[in-house]
């Protein structure tokens, strides 16, 4: 083989190119932890301007990875071969799924030399039989682009193709950099020119047949409502839905994964529609409508309280990333941010028949004044008063991804959950990506985590992480005694139920933070809330803030118990020819 | 479909028939989560006298499981669908390994019915596409056998096929148990008898003819040795090994996944072979012998330092478990444990030249007595003065699993650690199965930990475990400011080998532990290890106990940095025609 160097016409190292295009993306800390064969690469983050997080394990890198995604586009981490890489394959598989979730994140793996794995070396963190390739065909399953590096000829183009499939179908993919490509030379002018992100457009001459069929229907409607997903969020039109939400007056609703996707503080905004387990008066309002406008929609057994929806598709227009349907008719290549944005254009003054009057604008009252335990039922609403405009809100799989459904955010509030892939564990490890994207981002984003004590338990240790940067999340524990939403599906009181309770406040000096560099609290009672929401120095976030709270073992919010129902029924049915 | 039911003698819950195996052969508690998809069949357990540990999170859970295996024999896990089980692939994947670890363990998910499966049903905990099979699709890469439970007539045999491979075969398999199958019938006579798990019979002509070909050229030899490593163990020839060692008299020698294989106090044990990382003497000697006779060998990188064996296949004879190889040639189907035996039974009198003198057997002089600090160099070797019979050693990836290269042990002592996979945070997480797995045995052993502070963050958590259990080990914590392996591997002074230092001792109560319900110690000088290895109450291991142990953060066991310097300049190696 010639040497290609002395083709090129300003030579950089593979890892400067591919790091140098983080950066562009807006990426400036990369996730991960070290192993032998990522080291020689590390080494060149400083130089590109990128912070290198330091994880305490790769699952909980790999969820900071995605909490960081979500909240700055995308994000970048860097694991060693094997180990490294297979541990966060339930991260990188809860960011994949075809309908859901959607966060984009680059996994970067190092591997043994291209000389290494062509000798089929026997090498530690392998199977040990020469095959090199088994852990790629893995992560092919949960991957949108599998990039294997191994010819400098091809680098460059393979890693620009990635990160863009990465940012435009918002999925993960996965590189692999062997030991000895990090310091070979690709072309280092391509960097002068920024990758094209810009989305795919659609036809004009089909748009404007789409959007004149959603017309047809929309003018014709008589009490028709606006229904957004997490799709919206994950394919970014929201600037375009909330145009939409406000020019055309429409009752607007989310779905439970689309909470936080529309200013709640709108007149029309309506609560959480889940089927069943919506909030009061939804459910009518949206089954009744004579038409849907259906925005990112994610049909999931948790995301709409175990099937429930009982909206029909000769009622409904779907916008979607990459085709419209309205009713029946399918419109493939036809994506929703052109559809909507001409919409809006053409938009005529609406018939508007408006949503129920939400009960939960005021707190409702306190049912039960004699009884001091802090409820779900109590908290959640009252939660909403204490949140303030740019908060950012984790909420875990269990009774804190339901609860919030009852909470009414005040505008550009941002909620993070894994409705869909629902791994217990996320919301902990998320906080530190969302946290530290939160102060780069600069502004007065608190990062707000709740989670429950079980689901506390499988990544604890990331508080580590966010001492270590001197971030500053809020952390809500739920204390229950154990995995309540098990609890409400099935064994309200079996043992496999149960955890070992955790002194959870004592983990921060231990996980190494200094003596006034943090805070923490226990709750137990409606007055303790109280008194926390009214302390300002708690309220503005000044440092790492821990809070116990505790609450009744067997309490659970409304729309949980709804979809455990809902779910243990499903786990029971039987075939029915057997 | 018939009701088979009626056609059954016994009808018992394919649950029941499941755990009634598993309880068969040895296992008494179960390791793993909860989730939603497998909470009816954990009701189960106790019926049949399993008892569920309920780990902190699935990788742990993996490797407790792994622990508990290598103790044990055998051991089960069970996890949910999608979430749980992909954490723990990581895990499976070290005990798959074609050549090297081989541990027993049963994984059983718990996964939709197959009602919703075979609807295509966009449940949680799915990737949202419909398709159920992709996590077996996944986890068949590391498994042995791959069994989906759905039709009640193949059940009971699926299982036992599985259990029976499992044990054999010594590797991972995997079920999956769908909700709706829990329940189901199936023969509970076939649980009268019980599995048949002895093992595999070599043709008696041919084995007669391989020992004939071994004793001809044993015979001839002027200066034979033994080298035992780790299939010698995992495929269950410790019995054989032993008589062969003690009647042959031959100068043996363990590989550093075979350390503990043989008794240690034995005047012909020679230490550890492990190429230029050998033990004083060992390697001139090994590589000098005109014959090796070499028992269940595994030739990783970790393993022989980098490749630096220096041993001919000219002079060599080699065990495994399903083949022998006598110089170059190869007798397929002809297993270790029966030509062991009969080699030891037909065995004459050898003419045996002994080995070196092992320096060892005398603790070294302290070279640097006016340095108070605890290096690598002065504590491995009077390590082993502490040690007891019956202890169960365990050594993480990173300076310890080196380290141990220096103790010598007294007779029965086993040493548990994850040489080829190297997957750091193992040991913790499998110092749990470890400790209950010893507890169930009954007798004296004590469960004794050896891990990085690096190492010890990934899985801190299940010390939670191991207090929920009460279970007794003692876990040093090597306190040396980050990943020291890395460090000789590149990067010594590199910000991304440096971690967040916690206050480990901290973290007990924090997890949960009563006052008195457990000991932490911190040791920074050589007199504190003198007087913590003095002091008896500490040796008794009479509660859970950490040690704090601090040592300089640049000191290194000499074997780790002769396979550390290998592995840096292998992953440098440029393809030579680039």
């Amino acid at each position: 083989m010639a040497d290609l160097t002395e083709m090129l016409r300003e030579p950089v190292d593979v890892a400067t190119y591919l790091f140098t295009r983080l950066k562009q993306m807006g990426i400036d800390s990369v996730h991960g932890l070290p192993g032998d064969f990522n080291l020689v690469a590390l080494d060149y983050l400083e130089g590109c301007g990128l912070q290198w997080v330091g994880n305490c394990n790769e699952l909980n890198a790999g969820y900071a990875a995605d909490g960081y995604a979500r909240v700055k586009g995308i994000s970048a981490i860097i694991t060693t071969f094997g180990v490294g890489e297979l541990s966060l394959l339930n991260a990188t598989a809860g960011r994949r799924v075809t309908f859901a979730e959607f966060v984009p994140v680059v996994h970067i793996v190092g591997t043994p030399s291209t000389i290494s794995q062509k000798n089929g070396m026997l090498l530690h963190h392998t199977l040990g039989n020469g095959n090199f390739n088994v852990f790629a065909e893995m992560a092919a399953h949960v991957a949108v682009n599998v990039a294997k590096l191994k010819d400098p000829r091809d680098i460059a183009s393979q890693i620009d193709n990635a990160l863009r499939e990465c940012y435009l179908l918002s999925r993960p993919v996965y590189l692999t950099l062997p030991t000895d490509m990090v310091k070979r030379k690709v072309e280092g002018q391509r960097l002068k020119t920024q990758l094209d992100l810009s989305p795919h457009k659609n036809d004009p001459e089909k748009e404007e047949y789409v959007v004149d069929v959603i017309l047809k229907y929309l003018t014709a409607a008589k009490n028709p409502v606006i229904l957004v997903d997490s799709c919206a969020i994950r394919h970014r039109v929201l600037p375009e839905t909330h145009e939409l939400v406000e020019k055309s007056g429409l009752p607007v609703f989310v779905a439970p994964m689309g909470k936080g996707a529309v200013d709640e503080t709108l007149p029309n905004f309506g609560g959480i529609y889940a089927g069943a387990a919506s909030n009061p008066g939804v459910q009518e309002r949206v089954e009744g409508a004579d038409l849907l406008l259906s925005i990112g929609s994610v049909k999931s057994d948790f995301n709409t309280a175990g099937f429930s929806y009982r909206t029909s598709q000769l009622k409904t227009i779907d916008f979607h990333s990459t085709y419209m349907r309205v009713r029946w008719s399918e419109y493939p290549g036809v994506g929703m941010k052109g559809v909507l944005r001409r919409l809006i254009d053409r938009l005529p003054k609406l018939d508007v028949q408006p949503g129920p009057t939400l009960q939960q604008k005021q707190i409702p009252e306190d049912e039960n004044p004699n009884d001091t335990a802090i409820t779900h039922r109590w908290f959640w609403p009252r939660l909403g008063q204490w949140l303030r405009d740019g908060d950012i809100v984790l909420t875990e799989t269990g009774t804190s991804n339901y609860g919030i459904f009852d909470t009414r955010f005040p505008p550009n509030v941002t909620n993070i959950s894994q409705i869909l892939w629902g791994s217990i564990g996320y919301a902990t490890g998320a906080c530190q990506g969302v946290a530290l994207a939160a102060k780069e981002l600069g502004g007065n984003h608190r990062t707000i985590l709740f989670t429950g004590d079980g689901s506390f338990q499988l990544t604890c240790q990331e508080v580590s992480t966010m001492i270590r940067h001197n971030l500053n999340p809020i952390i809500f524990i739920v204390c229950n005694n154990g995995y309540t939403i098990e609890r409400f599906i099935h064994g309200m009181e079996a043992g496999y139920n149960d955890i070992q309770n955790w002194k959870y406040k004592d983990l921060v000096p231990a996980f190494g933070a200094a003596e006034g560099s943090y805070k923490t609290y226990q709750v137990r009672t409606k007055d303790d809330i109280h008194a926390l929401f009214q302390d300002e120095t708690f309220s503005k976030a000044p440092c790492l803030q821990l809070v116990e709270m505790y609450m009744p073992w067997d309490d659970s919010p409304a729309g949980l118990s709804v979809t455990a129902a809902a779910s243990a029924r499903n786990n029971a049915k039987m075939l029915e020819t057997s």
